[in-house]
């Protein structure tokens, strides 16, 4: 009954994988470089190191546990987001240093890229958590690949077109990410998905892995929106250590106390507290660099958690009925709403704190046309990525091989067993 | 047969949460603020970062785990400890702030204040230990709120009339969160404990994952003693980090060797082995401030492991049978015997550095008294706690709910699976 | 059915334990000291700690849930791990402190002695995965301390008689510690190998447990290889960090390209990603210190995950059939193959950097006597070892017992469950 041959990891995942990595290899030989000088910016090699291997973790470890839920896909869960994490990483390293290579001829890299890099990898791992379980691995390092380059052009036409700053246009991740990953499983779409697919069941054993995921992402989170924070003016980076602290234990208590009251028998949802308690760190770190305050931080947290949770309960299926877009992961919620509530948040916060009227209509054109760009930018790439991955040159799984590890992974001694 | 409405949670979890909650926004609001100056004492903000995350992880991700042994209550575990932690954490801020705010009329806190309110936290959570599976999240969450008054307060008494330094008093958090949860689980008792609850079983499966959480808090207790320790003096800090790792490597070694001597069938104990290998962290750092050699770390390690066994084969049930305390994670092995052998061995140490006869006795006096006010305070919140929580209005679970995760957790797909 | 007394533990594991931890206690009692003085070398004390902390996660938590993927066996796995490491480590730091021993009477050690202490028991962990489940507890901790000795003197032979780096020769504990444990398990090899132990199955839940341990090293591998590594001149850690990450990104890619072309079913492996993921880290950590651009890191990560994927495909079941060497962890694939591929890549880059003829000739010369003095002593203490442990005296566990949690550990309340 279980699927026995994959030909499509051989014939395509295989060659596609190598293909992409000796090409990297060639990439990197010629055209990349470690730049030795240490800069003289109050942030030491070593200090900053830490921080990295935070967000380093809730990108391997995060994302990859918590994509662990479904009862029979926890191997292809932190399987394939390794792959697809070290691949987009790599990919993003050479996409962010084009322009220095375009003035240089060198692409010079520090750690600072590398996190950066990892930020851009965790973009397309929000994608692809609307994807999962539907895809196959090749799919899967396609997405991977043109969000990421959809993500840096977004970041580069931010930069040069309106002057937005780095770090804000970096954290746009989270929207980025989710309208990407709900475009393309909007044209993904399988029939007969509105009935439940067969393995499509959350487990309880294997949902204390997925615990573990959020957890480790709940835990690093301030790390994630405080790493790219410059130390030069003293307190900033405390301050966003805060905001983001403050803003996911709000967020907390705010989804178990929503969870409650939505539910139909008065419950906990498990699959809410995992997503959730997440919305606030999402948010704050959209709004970051006007959230000065603790009160205001946790007032995005809780608003945060309250959206996302009510969008779990009754968006996901609505969507899916709606709409015809299944949302594995239900980022939309968790990143989609979050992001765009903090993007809200940011907006208000900036007009709240302009002394004139004219000042605070232009900011606002500016913030909103910065929104429009990236969603314009991350729809049409999830079309493109969509309708490139919709050619069955690229062999999709079978609807009866969807969430289930078997249909890609060996398991070698089960064979014994009998 | 599953219980199949939880009216407990949504007419008073989530009440009680979004209120509490609510109201902690508006003290922050109003009364916090961030300190952004940096204190030129030699530990700058990012070095002190990597040190608060790993006391976030014990008490988030370390406690967490600790608590998911019971075979059908892994969800309950992670997700009141994480609720718990958070809702402690920042009450914890407030009361520590209180006497800044009474001069000054604003609390300002750091990156300090933070990693003293999680420890405050963590001694909620050491004695929601010994009530584990027999309260309602409701219970949980008042019990967290009354421990950490009853603990500033101690450290408050502790500062202000016998000048005990702040340090001294925090790390006697084991004693006074283990002998709290006691007197609670005391008057809370359930008739019908004798016997074992249904569900109250240890599971191999999700053994594993509390052996997780053992790890991880064994890994990190040298940050957990270390993290508070100034920097002024060199190697101060080095002293604390060796004095707690030695003990609890040889705490590790101890406890396998007096599990399997205590052990009917000579084997290892798996539930020993997750308490007893943390004894000699908690025994060091409460006597850390006068432990100058490793070897003095390594006796005490050695000893407070050994207590810690043994206590837990034989006194576990014992207090059980004889007093009518059911304590459900045994801190009174891990955390209380430990932490009154550190309280022992400080005092001890003390007394063999003293030069006369009367420095030793004056020391002597004053230190019993410390542990005297501790436990009194101790057993009297946890009495008065005890007796609120006895009130019906809060709705305790049946006993045939007890220890199970169906009570409080809807788990969404299990329904598909018929 | 299941064993119901393990007398070996009763009479054997205890005794030795506590004779071994008391006998350390009373050596770090009279000859061990904290070196309080504060080295003025760049690192202070709070940047080296944070690392630290990644390679103690890396020992204890990654090499512990590694070895959790046997069905059966994954407390014995844990525990057993973390037994060995923290005795193993107390020894290594007795022994690397003999030199300054002789010289000044007095031990002092420091955070960076208990690194490389760290990494001496690193070494006897992985020559521990050769033998894992086919030992009692222990045959374990006498491996472990017998391992240790015999790698610290070869770091001493390799520092006195041929000048190598210290660095240099502690990294080469991958190779001795791979040859080490696959000469003892040639030594205790059991008849009836060849068909697989009873209980020697993969399993897909516990695979999960053992996916985390190996997370674990993958993302704390850089910190590893860079963590010894001086800060004087700027980059050099730097290229340390870049190098391994980028090694094991290659890695992770290459493995799961290779594994879906060697798999007869074209699938992916769990096994081959959860070591082979690993081998760029392992080649490029003995290659280090002459790996300075990007792409080398890289094509070494590329080399070493093909080797070692095809090893664990082919040569595994091959070195049983043919050489009776029966290697639970596959450490000669991950570990030895890896290792000597990194050897053979520090040679080529040296010689390639050389300027003449004749430096390169000499280099080479030397280069091939550090390998041949390492793989001689590692043969000669395994041969050693293996036979003290063929001893009865010891009490090997019955055939039917290997690999099973039961035949060591107690599980409590299991008899209640009927």
């Amino acid at each position: 009954m279980a699927p026995q041959y994959a030909p499509s990891l051989r014939s395509r995942l295989a060659p596609l994988l190598l293909f992409v990595q000796i090409g990297f290899i060639f990439i990197y030989a010629f055209y990349i470089e470690i730049e030795s000088h240490v800069k003289e910016d109050g942030i030491t090699f070593s200090n900053f190191y830490a921080e990295f291997q935070d967000v380093n973790v809730m990108v391997i470890l995060g994302f990859g546990f918590l994509c662990t839920f479904l009862v029979r896909y926890g191997f292809s869960g932190l399987g394939f987001n390794l792959l697809v994490a070290v691949m987009a990483t790599q990919w993003a390293i050479i996409l962010n240093g084009i322009e220095s290579w375009y003035y240089r001829g060198m692409i010079r890299i520090n750690l600072r890229s590398l996190v950066v890099a990892e930020m851009c990898s965790a973009s397309a791992l929000i994608s692809i958590g609307a994807v999962l379980g539907k895809t196959s691995p090749v799919h899967l390092v396609l997405i991977a690949l043109l969000e990421v380059s959809g993500f840096v052009l977004n970041e580069w036409l931010l930069q040069t077109m309106l002057k937005v700053q780095p770090l804000k246009s970096i954290m746009l991740l989270h929207i980025f990410g989710a309208f990407f990953g709900l475009t393309l499983t909007w044209i993904l779409y399988r029939k007969g998905s509105e009935q439940q697919f067969e393995k499509e069941k959350f487990d309880r054993k294997t949902g204390l892995f997925s615990m573990l995921g959020t957890m480790f992402l709940w835990m690093f989170w301030p790390s994630f929106n405080s790493v790219l924070v410059d130390n030069h003016t003293p307190g900033r980076k405390l301050g966003a250590v805060f905001s983001t602290y403050l803003a996911l234990a709000v967020s907390a208590v705010t989804a178990a106390a929503v969870s409650v009251l939505c539910s139909p028998k008065g419950k906990l949802n498990p699959i809410h507290m995992q997503s959730s308690i997440l919305a606030g760190g999402v948010a704050v770190g959209v709004s970051m660099s006007v959230v000065h305050q603790p009160w205001e931080a946790m007032a995005i947290g809780f608003t945060a958690a309250l959206v996302s949770t009510i969008g779990l309960r009754y968006l996901k299926i609505h969507m899916l009925l709606a709409f015809k877009c299944h949302d594995t992961c239900a980022v939309l919620s968790t990143h989609g709403l979050a992001g765009l509530l903090g993007w809200l948040a940011h907006l208000l916060l900036q007009i709240k704190g302009c002394d004139d009227h004219t000042t605070a209509i232009r900011f606002a054109v500016f913030h909103i046309c910065t929104l429009f760009i990236t969603i314009s930018l991350s729809l049409s790439m999830g079309i493109i990525t969509g309708l490139l991955l919709k050619w069955n040159f690229w062999r999709p799984p079978q609807d009866k091989k969807c969430f289930d590890d078997q249909a890609f992974w060996e398991f070698p001694q089960l064979a014994v067993r009998k």
